[in-house]
Order: C-alpha cells, then structure tokens, then sequence
C-alpha cells in the first residue's frame, strides 16, 4: 500500500495560495508576453541529487489549476528513492502554463522531498529496529498538513497534528496540577474515550504515576541511554514508549537500542535542506 | 530607519490559517483542561543559539488573535543579532494563551530568524563590498512575504516577489522570441513604462543586445570570475548587474570582486535551517 | 473547572456566517428605517421552558461583530439547567444592533441548548453509574466544534471529532482486510502512536482479536444486554468498551448496568428539539 | 416543475465547509490505510423510515468534491415521500470516497429530509385548504439556504430569506414609529418599491392602519380562531394574511379554516427530527 | 433620519480587498522607506467639484484597517450637497497609514459620490412630482451594496438587490410561459407571500393581466409619455408603476408626469463620473 | 499577440463575487420558476454603440460557473473595434443559466468595453506619435486587474498595479525626506534593485537630481507645453518620461508633441460610460 496522500482540500488550499502569491493581479508578465496562448513544450522534471521523493503530485497539480493544457506523466511514485539526475516526470502542453507554474511546483517538490531525505536518513540509520521515527509540530505555518506527508513518505509517522488531536502533559501543566497523576485525571475528566494522552516525563520516578494514571504514550524527553533503558522496563508495555531530545541520525540506532517504540525529532522539518529539483525544457 | 514590516494583512493571514491549523475544531485540549481562563503565567522567549531576529512582533501576535489577554515586552528588534541566551521578549497574561499560542509563535519566530541569519552571514562574509545580497523566489509556499521580510533584517535585499512585479527573460523566453534583442522587444510592448527587465545570460556575447535592448538588469548566471569581471566591464553601468548560480558564503566575497551590483541566492530562503528559539515560563 | 469553550476562531465563522446569511447585502430594512443609529434600548434574554444552557457567550457575541455597542450581562453560565422564565442575559445598548442580532443569537443559543438539554436528560437517567454518554458525528453541517462543546455543556463527553483524529474500524473495513486482526495491524502501521483506535464489534468473538491487536475502544454495536455484561467482562479492562445503538433514556441506565464505560447517540446532536428562548425588549 | 434548488454557490459552500471539517488536514485515517486508491465498490443510500426525502443531490454531490471516481444514480427525487426501505440512490467507485463522504452526505440527507418531512406533515394535515404553510428565519446559522429549499420540497413556501429581503414591522418598531401607520410610512419612505412589507399585529384593531398604510402582508400573532376569522374579513382582501403562533399539525388544520393565506411556524426548521438514512455497502 | 448604511461586513468586504489589492504582498515600498512608523501628519480630505456626498464614512474606514492610528473627524454627512472646496474630513495621526490608504479611500469616495451626484441631478430635475427614481441591477461587479447606497444618498431609492429577493417577469418569461398570466400564476405557486412580484410591459393590452394576476410592480419598458399616461390610468392604483428606458435628467420630468410612481435607470450606476476629490496634506 | 488576459484566479474571484452579489441565497427567483432545468435557448450578445471590446471571454465566463450547460462561440476578439449591431458572441444551452448569467456578464463586458473604448479613444487622438496611454491607481475597488487588462485592450499600458510594485515618490515624500536626491537615496537603500522608481516632479530644477538619484521614470506633473519639451531635452533618454495632470483627448496630442514617453490618465478607469452592450434571446 502507497503513502496516504493528505486530503484534496488541504493540497489546493496550499496550491491556490502560492498560485495568487506568484501570479499577483498581473500575472507572468515574462510569458505571457513572449508566448502565445496556443504555444506547447516538453518538459522533464529532474532530481539534480539523490533523495527521496514527496510531493511529486502535489507539486504537479499547479498545472490543473493554471489557464492551460499540460499533461503530467510521472515516473517515479512519492517515497521512491532517487538517484541523481533521475527524470521524476515528463510535462507536455501550454508552454505559458509550463512556465508560469514551474517554480510553484518546484518549490513545493524541492521543499517536501528535502523533509522526505532527510527523513529516509534517519530512518535508514536506524537499521531494522523496530524504534519508528517520528516528526513533531515545529513544522512551517500552514503546511503541516503536507510536512507530515513528506515525513510519510521517507518512512516515518506523524505524532499528533495539532492540539488538538491528542493530549500531551508537559512539566507546566504537571507543575499546574499538583502531579502527573492529578493532571492526568484533570484531562480524563474533560476529553472523549477516544482522545490519547501523552505525558512527558523526565525523571524515571514520574513514570508509575503516569502509567497508573492512564497515559497512552510516555513521552521521555533527554534522558540519557541508561536512563531511556530503565524507562522502557518501567514502563513494561503498558504504554507506548517516545525518546526525544537531541536526537541526531548518529545517535538515533543508539538511542533505539533501549528499546523505546518511537524516537522524535524536529529537525526533519524545520530544518531539512531543500532536495535540489529542476524543470529542463 | 528600521526595516519595514510587510503589510498586515499579510502576518494576519499566516496567523489565522495557524490557529486554524493547530487548534482545529476542538481547541488545546490539554490547556483547556489543565487551566482555568484565569489562570496567569510570565513568560521568556529566549533565543538557544546565536543569530538574528526576525518576526519577533509577528510571532507574538498570535497572543493577539487568541482567546485571553497576553501583554507581550519585546527586548530587542528584528535585524538584531543577538547571543545564545539573549531573552527575546518577556509574556505575562493568560496562561491558557501563552501555552496555545506557543507553538504557533516560535515555529515563526524560529524559521525567519533561521533565514535572517543565513542571510547575515552571506552579509558579512561579503565585507564592506558594495555588492548587495538578494533573495530568489524560491520560497516557502504561503511564505514569501514573510520570508522576504526575513532577509532584510538579514541585511540582504528582495528580487522580485512573484512573476507580477518584474520581467526576468531566461533562456528559454530567448530561444522562443529568436533572440534576446527580440524577447526585450517583445515584452517592452507589452508591459508598462515603470516594469523593470531582468535579463538572464549566461554568456559575454549576449550582454550588449541586453543592455541596448533596455534591460535594467543584467543577470550573469553561473558565469565564472574573470567572465563576471569581463561582464561588469562590458555592461559599464548602464545597467544593474547581478551574478547567481552557486554562491557559498564561502565564495561570496570572490563573486563580489568582480564588481557586481547583486549577488542572489536561494538556499538563504529554501534551505537555512532555523534558529532555536524556546519559551521558558 | 467550568466547560472548555470552542476556539474563538470557530465560534466567529459561524457568527460571521450567519451575519452574512440574515443581513445580506442590504441589512436590516426594518429595524433601520425605524431607529436612528443612537437610539438604545434594554433587553432581556429568557428561557421560555426549563432546560440546560449552552451557547449564551457564542450566541451574545454576535453583538460585537455588529455595529452598535451592546453590553451583555450575564447571568448564568454554560451548563446550568435553568427553570422557564428564568432571565439569562441582559442587554443594553444600541436598538438597532440588538433587534438585529436578536434571531442570530437565539437561532444558536436555542439549537445548542437544545442539544445541552437532551443530553442532560440521558446524563440524568444514568444516575450516578461511572458510565459516560458521548456523542457521535452525526452533527449538523459546519456546526460540529459548537454542537460538540453543546453535548460537553450537557454533561457528556465527545467522541471523535472527525475522520481525521482517531480511527474507527467498522465492518466494511473488517471485511476487506480479511480479519479484525488484520484491520487493526494495517491502521497501526498507518498511523501515528497518538492515534486511538476504535474497533466496532457485532459479535462477541470478535473482540479477542480485537483487543490483542492493540485497539483502545471496542465499540460494541447493537448487543443485547447480556451481551454487553459478558463483553466487558472479555475486555477484561484491556480497552476501554463503548455501547451504541438504539439508545434511549428509557433504556440507558440499563445499558449502563452492563458495566460499559461509555455510550454514544446519535440523537441528542441530530434530533434534539431546540430550547425556546426570546429577547424580551 | 419541480422544487428550484439552492443555487449552486450555497450548496458547495456548504460541502467544502462539511469536508474541511470531517476530514481535517489528516483526513480519512482508517480508509485510508484499509483501501488502496483503486479498491471500488457499489453502495445504496436507503430510508429506514418513511418520510419525504431533500437533499439527495445535495447531500450526493460531496461525492463530486472528493478524490476518486464515484458515479451516483438517484431513484427518486427530492419532494418525492417514500416507504421505510425505499433504495434512495445506488454508489458506484471508489471505496474510499464512498466510505469518506458518507457521513457527510447522510447528515445532509437525513437533515434536510426530517425538515421535507415535518413540513410534509403539516402540509398533509391541512387537507385541501387554500391556505399555504410557510417557514420562519428559526433556522439552522449557515444552513437556511438548503433549510428553506427543504421546507419547499415538503410542499412549503417560504418567508423571508433574511432581513434584507422583506420588512417585518413588529411591536418594538411600532412602539418606536409611535403607532402601525408612522412605523409603515417611515419604511416607506426608506425601502424600494418592491420590497415586500409585513405589519405584525396582535390586536384587530391594528389592522386597518396596517392596511392603509400599504403593508402587503397582516401577520396575525398568535389570534384566537374566531378573532382570526375576523382580521381576514378585516383585510378583506386588501393583503395577504398570515398566522402564527402555537401552530401545530393538530391545530393548523383549524387555523386554516379562518380564510389566513399562510400559516408560519418555526418548528418544521428548528425542531424537526432527522429522517434516519443509512449507506448499506 | 439620515440614510442607513450598508452592513459593516459588506463594507468591511471591499475595504479588505482593496488593501489586498492596493498593498500586496510588499505594502507601500515608498512610504515606509520614506517615513518611519512614528511620523505623524494632518490632511484634509476636500472636494474639487461641487457634489452629492456617499461613503465618507466607508473610505475612510480603510485608516482603521491598516497599521497605526489614524483619527478622522469628519465634516458634512453622506448625502450632503457641497461646494467644491469643501473640506469633507480631517485626518491626523501616522504618516505611513494617511499616505498609504489615501487612494483607497479616495477611490471609494469619488466613485461613491459620483453616483450620488448623478441620481441627484436626476431627483432634481424631477422637481417636487411624488414620483421616485430608482436604480437599477447595473452596478459594478462586487460592490452593488455600496453603489445601491450612494443611490440613495442621493435621494433614490433601490429595486431589487439582485435575482433572489424580488421577481422581475420579462418578455422571454412572458413568450416561455405563454401569457402575462400564465407567467405571473406559475411564479407565485413558487415563491413566497413576502416576494414582490414585478411584471415588465411593453403595450398596454399586458396591464390587465399582469394587475390581476397579482403583480405589485407594473413596469412600463420604453413607452412613450402618451402611452405612461394611459397606463397609469388603466392600472388605478392597483399596483405600483414604474417607467423604464431611455431616462435622461432632460426627460425626466416629462415623464413623471405621466403619474407614475417610480422611474428607474441605469447610468447613474454604470456611467456616473467620479467626484473629484483629493487629500491634502 | 493578443492582449495578455488576467490570470484565471482573479478573473474568478470575480465572478464569484458577482454570482454570490446577484443570486444570493435564494437564487434567481423568477426564471427557475418559469423554466425547467432541461429548456434550452439560443441567444447573442450584441454591440448597440460603437466601441472597443474587452471582456468578452471574462464575461462569458460566468456561463461556465453556473448550474446548466451553456456553449459559447466568440465572433470578436478582445481589443477589436465594432460597430454598433455587432454580433459579439452566441450562446447556446440553458435557458436558466442564460438568463440567470445574463447581467454578471453584461455588466462586466459593458464596463470593461466602456473602459477599452475611452482608452481607444486617447490612443487614436494621439494619431501616430511614439507616446504612450497609460493609466493609474484611480480604479474601482476589486476590479483593478481586470480594468488594467481593459486599458490594455484599448491599446494603452499599465502604470504600477499597487503600491508594491513599483517606487513613486510624490511632494509629501520629498519634504520628508528633504530634497529629491535624498528621498531616492533613501528608497534605493530599501528596495530590491528590480524595483522602478518614479519621481514626480513639479519643477524643472528637481529634474537633475532625480535623474542622478538613479530615478526609472520621471513624471511630470501639471506642467506646461513648454515646460514639458524643455523636461525631455533635460532627462536627455537618462529616464523614461512620463506627464499627467488634465489630459483629455483634445489636448492629449499636443502633450505628446512635448517628446513625453508616457502620458497618464484617470478618467479612462474612473469615469469611463459603460458601452451598451445587451443580450437578445
């Protein structure tokens, strides 16, 4: 089964937006003035480097949403690895739309395949492990949606996608409460059956109240090896288990061999490079 | 004079699909359960790594936006380049506010502080040249405003924002008008008198029909550094010269030399990771 | 700690929907043609049968985003249950904001009260069994965060929001997976560690495999009573249970006794009569 | 001729609003990892009672706005009243799009077609009167569009769409304007002339100023049998008459023995229970 | 009691588009070079031309949408008749919010004014006479609330808003439904008893049906002042008339008496000339 | 090379403006109870003055967004001169789209012809000169990109779109910043070097410094014949030239005479008469 794409709406809620960002009131001033309407070219989409791709349909759908026939036949699927040079998908149509759409398309597949690699990085260096690899919320304001796809795509899952779709307690709602055990039961009493609760901890003596408590998901932020190790016997599968803090792909296989069922991390998408794409006609 | 904040319309936008995306339908779960709406916390936004500021009052709008009252102090500006540890600004209000809006804020704060930093560094490697450093348009989908804002508190300047507000004629609008005399003829008819005209080369032997064509910018792509000296020569101020294609900090202040009116670069935009910033209460 | 509201963001779409949708592009004809702009008046909001409020903030509201200052006194909170004739607002301030906002506020205060009351009236039933209702997502078009935080004001809790914030494996999906067992290990591999499953059942051999594959609910739809008491005692408290189906407050308290922690209608959202309120000028 | 339906801006606003609020920007978690893409099926909406049916364009049109192919062939029409069991519409395509807009399309269906048949009832219990049953603007904020469209499809005629399109002058306005004339001429003078003019009026009384005055409809409020007898000799057919006020299917058929043109009541909006629907795969 | 506006949201609707329109994506890239945010000036808002006063109000509104503070003390009322000269409104606060909303603001009012300026040189050529003038549906795309206001700042009244809240039968109504009659039978079987039902005629044998058909507007298109007379006559008061075509201010009072209620055209919407005004720093 | 149209996305925010502005909730009343959803008609939309057109295919366009299948064959092109009786284009379909789209496509192909037809007439009245026609912000508000895209079919060009794309530096700027030169100084040290700069100047002697400054365009305001030859000879082709300030089709060839580049007017977007354009069925 492929990756699942993120909803329709959320894709051209994206795209109409960087549509009206690079189009403004007046358009593709360039294009338009040296293209005719009725004008067609052929175009390639290139990886320039090796990477894992995401976005690859998202990206290409400007050119349904732009004046213009172009049809898009892609060669490789999102969550391919790739290598450089690598033809990701032919364009044939409106050169005017060919144009005008290239660097929206460009942008959105250069930007999500850098978080899909580096992803596939870390999840790689984990080895066959059976530790998952996990994004976080520190993604761009107003592409989580499709940030989470990407990291998808390169082999990881996504933690909760907003506030609101699980709990998380961390030391401030803890301190507020009174203890792990009091803020749990706080949060019993108002959210639905369904609504899973991470508690964080960072101290192994949090850890019984917190289980005992309900907690779905025992979240272990910067302990050290030995500590994560214990942790994971504490804990004793009554609860899932989550590392984070400080997590890099050389300490990740480490980090892992404690035992813990999911590693986070940040940095696969605030901070992965772009994937180096381009469009030769 | 500081630099000048994009319009508000636009931050307003960002924040509100921000809310929208991370509070959802149901809101912050674990707040709302945790905390009373009286409930009043102080809190520091303190920067975890040395580099420049940007979107330090946009960020901290979105206490503005939300439910509750949230009095935000500011202790330095955007464009400042501050120390690991510096405190960025200091909260008092609603704690409910201060723990939703948190996220929202740094994922802001952090990511176009991470572009003004990358920018100022490509800044300052230039040395007291009188070449400057511009952006490109690959950019964040949804972004480019703000991104844009970014680099200039980084200390760089903005290449055109979208395909509306400026001609760049590229090889392939040369090879389809017949030559670059025809394509700067060709948009000259077709665009008004305050539109200026980049022209991208990539040899010596196109420039003279650039500049007599009336392009106001010559842009010398991926030329080495005798051809960009040569270059600057031949256009002998009669127009704007701006080299790209593979600029490195590390060869920025090479590039420079040849005398060159502006150097751009997308990787300050697409790919520089961002800053760490927390919220510590 | 009183009931979480909806977010400001989704309580002002509504608003300002309806603002549209009962004012239009001319406005209040009648109410503008009588009064001049300063003219003011005071104002009484009252319950007109018994029943437990829900929306009097959300409904109010809808006088500042008019023109004209109306100020709003308050005089019971969201989750009372109130006797008829009882006054729950004042209003005082400008006649024509008031008579013109008067139908959007009681057209919401009245639909949510509606659905507060109702499931106050199963709550009550139940008497003091640890057993909770829930609500289903059988809610009204675009009204969903409102008619949630209704069901919250009446005592009860929420089921999942959406599609999108926990799974629930139902016999469709069971069938094309092959097994119970095998449903629940696709979506696991799917989805997020944060993500609660629910796993529906109709039959009591079902729920072993239910259980052991690592659902969070079992929803048991439709089982006789004795089912249901011999179902919670399978669960073993491995997973939390949830009854639905033909429920009633004739036969919930029956359905309670079962031991299940939890059951969800349809009703108290998608057929529950509004609550007569009037403004009383 | 059958009922004209909302124009298709409304209906589609309402979906894609409906979308974004089931589906998220997670959207479908469970089908998605159950069905691949291409996995197709075959449903049937179906009635599990009898009851006249709005909305099943409406409400099969989500299918429309969803990924993947689904073709929808309606076997009865909207206004058509049918038998518990009746096969309302037959689903062909894609599973995933039939298992995500299934909810989406059954909360409209069994929305709209409660109000069809409230409305149907009352109509019903009317005999052959020549008296027509209208709505109020007791509906549903962001449904009245399609509330209204339902209550046409029930055999209804409807009120005002909002405040916009017709004057109500009720007590408030006449106690202000000073008596039932001044409060008719001051609108005169202010609205078109073909805006449409109701006087309110709970006294006998006030109904030949009202008439005098030009108003084109006599509301009676809540009147007695024999005083509405009255106010329609009254009028005399100098304008339409109205009744409202404590109508219900067992009294309206009495009412409507006054002579009244149209009797009003808000219930068939805002208190009518949901036709239950269902989707059998 | 002066003109009521148009709804806050409906203005509201335009001034945001028209930032957005006007500020893009960059803002004012003069003015805030220019001025930093703290300079303050003081302009005044003046007429060149002598005129009829609308939207004062609603363009200076744009100073309480964009960034920094901006008092305005406004001098005449919309609907005011003024010489040129006439200094309309002071405004005093941050130089960067005056100079950027400035066209926006004048925009709105010299196209406002110009309507009203028009439609009052048509009420003053009509002399004392009881008959009206109204417009029509000819306004500018997005902005007939605002249009169908500055009419009745000078001294018109509206017709109908749009297709949805009145019924205009024209000839190709007429042709389809096979008589006046015919057609005015059918529309009231659909629509309500607030909607006003208006008949356009084109020879006088139409009157008689559409009068007892129940039309409330006869529309008397393109007759000559001989034949409005006759109408006027052959309708006895049994509905309101209205003459329509070929309307001039030379014209005007010839036709009005001919005793009909209402003339209605449409270039004082679609072909005003703007007011001239200006702001002065 | 036909005339470069609007990009798609705000030709249809316009439409859809429009169709929400005429339709409104209730849709077009009259014509779906006359005609049923399957009656088809054929039509032509006709010149009844002479003019130029533009808008042909965006006015059209609402036929495509409607409910109701309508083709739609173009006879003219945008940018053509006609006479009056000109067949424009034929309709053929849906009788309710045709009759319900009607006046959103007139009144947008009406107003945008009437702009065309003004611009057209400035051009011509120019005869063979090498100056151009070129238009200004004073547009009406949300329609700027489509009334530039009219000047452009009545042969003139377009001034800058908004504030941001392009510098203007007017009196109040220069005052501030203290002279000409300075004012230019301070805008190049802001904005990216593709940005234009034009300077207004009112005076001979502020001429030197703003060529020096480095300014694109100098515009010369309010200034004699004289005085405008002598400004040509003073920029000597260092700049464009540019003169505004009470041009009208009788004096605008003498201006020209001048040597200007450009000359700039208002009323070709402000208060240009609508072209008659109608629809016979």
């Amino acid at each position: 089964m492929t990756v699942s794409p993120p909803p329709a709406h959320a894709i051209d809620a994206v795209l109409r937006r960087s549509i009206e960002e690079d189009l403004g009131d007046a358009g593709d001033l360039t294009t338009t003035a040296i293209f005719d309407a009725h004008h067609s070219s052929r175009g390639e989409i290139v990886a320039r480097a090796e990477g894992t791709i995401a976005g690859l349909s998202i990206g290409t759908r400007v050119f349904d949403l732009l004046d213009g026939d172009v049809s898009v036949t892609r060669h490789v699927a999102d969550g391919d690895t790739v290598a450089s040079g690598t033809v990701l998908a032919t364009l044939e149509g409106s050169t005017r739309a060919i144009l005008t759409g290239e660097r929206i398309c460009l942008n959105l597949l250069g930007h999500l395949s850098g978080i899909a690699t580096a992803t596939r990085s870390v999840v790689d260096a984990l080895g066959d492990a059976h530790t998952r690899v996990a994004d976080t919320r520190k993604t761009t304001p107003g592409l989580r949606s499709l940030e989470k796809y990407a990291v998808r795509c390169g082999g990881g899952i996504n933690h909760r996608f907003g506030l609101y779709d699980a709990v998380m307690i961390k030391d401030n709602h803890t301190a507020a409460a009174g203890s792990v055990a009091a803020a749990v039961d706080a949060v019993r009493r108002h959210v639905g059956h369904t609504v899973s609760v991470v508690v964080e901890v960072d101290r192994l003596d949090q850890i019984e109240a917190a289980v005992v408590g309900g907690a779905d998901v025992i979240l272990l932020d910067n302990l050290r090896g030995d500590e994560l190790r214990e942790a994971v016997v504490l804990v004793a599968g009554r609860a899932r288990t989550e590392a984070s803090g400080g997590v890099t792909p050389a300490n990740v296989a480490a980090i892992a061999h404690s035992g813990v069922d999911v590693i986070s991390l940040g940095w696969i998408t605030h901070s992965a490079p772009r994937l180096d794409v381009a469009l030769d006609l």
